[in-house]
């Protein structure tokens, strides 16, 4: 997506160590005209799916989770890091380790909203490293759903995400592709596309 | 808002205690059609404040404030709860207390995205104690901002949230408003409208 793409050359920072910086515009600030246009590419990509329900992860998935959702014209559940106390005491819960957090951090959805049965379409902001995708991927599957689908806003090429998720076969899409970051602080960001 | 009005009599469940469940349609899952609506009303609602930015408050804002910012092109800040490591030392940081977690919680901006002379309108799920707006509209005063709307998708008049906001004298818009609820679970919701 050549929206996403320049405003990444335009803005993106490299913190160094593999962070790219994009929170002016997808986490913390969103510029919602964008990630409406990302949902809606999203929707044309994922068009042929069957997706019953869109899986997201709370917190940066949501924006271009919802605006999917809104074009799909789908439902969207975000799974939940703390449980609140509206959720009922059965849930799916499953760990997933975070590189940019430094630990491991609990995914968590209502069998409310995640049915056997069901075809989700995953979305996300990120694909690095895959751990919180492969997180939602076995909360489907532990709710007896099945993943259809996954997409991500920025995929990072060189830390491995797809190939972990090679063996869903399913359709995999990134808007927007990086294949190498500088490992230091203001270094190079070169798109793959 | 009728249809959320409406939605809220269908799915909407009195936990007891003040704590209603819309996780079916606001937070967790997300009626992202619904949302987008909302989004709509509020764009018509403020559209003579003059807003340059929106800001909420992590995590069931983003989904009614990033449609809202779809709506009147606006870019969206929802403050976070915990620091990123994407975000710089210096920050905006106030507490609020959150009567449904049962503790007080950090809402962090980075001087990055609310400057000094901003017009900001807060949007959230929410205005029932007023907690977290006060919070949000603190941290927008700090920055040298000026607060000029408050909309909330639902209104629980009865938490005395608006009183409290009453001296910005500044106009306040829930799109559905409830003036009573039971105490016990189960119990009766009853609309304002």
């Amino acid at each position: 997506m050549q929206s996403l793409k320049e405003r990444i050359q335009q803005e993106g920072q490299n913190l160094g160590g593999g962070i790219l910086k994009v929170d002016g515009f997808v986490n913390h600030q969103v510029d919602a005209v964008l990630m409406d246009q990302a949902g809606a590419e999203f929707a044309k990509r994922f068009a042929d799916v069957n997706a019953s329900r869109i899986l997201t992860a709370e917190i940066s998935g949501i924006a271009p989770a919802v605006f999917t959702g809104m074009h799909m014209n789908l439902p969207v559940v975000y799974a939940r890091k703390h449980k609140p106390i509206t959720m009922p005491d059965q849930v799916f819960l499953t760990l997933a380790p975070s590189h940019t957090k430094g630990r491991t951090v609990e995914l968590i959805v209502s069998p409310e909203y995640l049915a056997h049965g069901e075809k989700v379409l995953i979305i996300d902001d990120f694909l690095a490293s895959g751990n919180t995708i492969i997180g939602l991927v076995r909360l489907a599957q532990t709710a007896g759903a099945q993943v259809v689908g996954i997409g991500a806003l920025i995929e990072k090429t060189f830390e491995g995400g797809r190939e972990k998720l090679a063996s869903l076969d399913i359709p995999i899409h990134a808007l927007v592709s990086i294949d190498h970051m500088d490992q230091d602080e203001g270094g190079d960001i070169r798109f793959a596309d």
